[in-house]
């Protein structure tokens, strides 16, 4: 009962979540959160949930491209933070540190400018879902390379069965490091 | 005088943004806003200053794919409006509509879902950089595909010297239906 809004904001947020089945490949179904977004209330809802999982003095949020833009980017305008993009390779113009990591059908690189973040700024990262955790440890890895402290990563999604804590606790974080607003599985 | 506080922030937002010579090919200045979204108090300004452009009754604010969803997802959330997210062929899970223009080198596709926008809806669209208005102007063509009406279109940077707005005439928007925070050339 102490738990009324955080709990009535995430029905909310489960009753918009649409399940997209054989996207993007047969015998996968993907959630889409496009309705969630849609609904004023919805994405409202989600940002709020967002906020309140965020440690104190946070300097930078980062989010990587492109849906995690959506949540990062009020997420760090709320906490008067930065906000900083992980992007694709070639998409950002500056220096950039890289880091690669296996999907299950090749590899994918992330990228970040070298003088996005200031060392030792303490950083939170944002996105809308939690798979395997392999965006996230690379973002893990990019800001070891920038000298910064990652102190929370916290997601509108969890998809518990792809055990993405297992792959993040290589990368340092922990139980209390993660959030998520919904874990499905 | 009266614009005191737009000048002093177009003035922060413009010391902000990093000239990049060479990119994405050779010469090519490529206008950088990353430092300005990674300064706190910048970010608050563009976000601010769109905010102050946008008409009454926004139903929905469409940003497009990536960089726009950065700027496009806080005013929707400070409107009280929906976020919707138009983007490349293959990111959207469910049915959608497509329009296609051409660049100087070749042709590139955005796409909406079908039902992301109700008929009749009032649409703001919110983008990073105005340049030759392709993008736009594609955007323009999905929300009349959508039924909906777009009621302005709000950017951090103008390249006037493109010409955008001659480009944006074709689909019906006059002089005062495109804002931009700064226009260059």
């Amino acid at each position: 009962m102490t738990n009324g809004l955080a709990g009535r904001r995430r029905e909310l947020i489960t009753s918009l979540i649409r399940d997209v089945p054989d996207f993007p490949k047969p015998g996968v179904v993907f959630k889409d959160i496009t309705p969630v977004l849609a609904d004023p209330e919805g994405f409202r809802a989600v940002v709020s949930e967002l906020i309140s999982t965020a440690p104190a003095d946070i300097d930078v949020v980062i989010g990587m491209e492109a849906r995690g833009f959506i949540l990062a980017a009020p997420v760090a305008l709320a906490l008067g933070a930065g906000f900083v993009p992980v992007r694709k390779p070639g998409k950002l113009p500056g220096a950039t540190y890289s880091e690669s990591f296996s999907l299950e059908y090749g590899h994918e690189t992330l990228t970040v400018h070298t003088d996005a973040v200031r060392p030792g700024s303490r950083v939170l990262v944002i996105d809308d879902v939690l798979a395997t955790g392999g965006t996230v440890g690379a973002t893990a890895g990019l800001i070891r390379q920038l000298g910064a402290e990652l102190v929370h990563v916290s997601v509108l999604l969890e998809l518990a069965f792809l055990d993405p804590r297992r792959h993040l606790a290589e990368h340092g974080l922990t139980e209390g490091d993660v959030s998520s607003i919904l874990t499905v599985g």
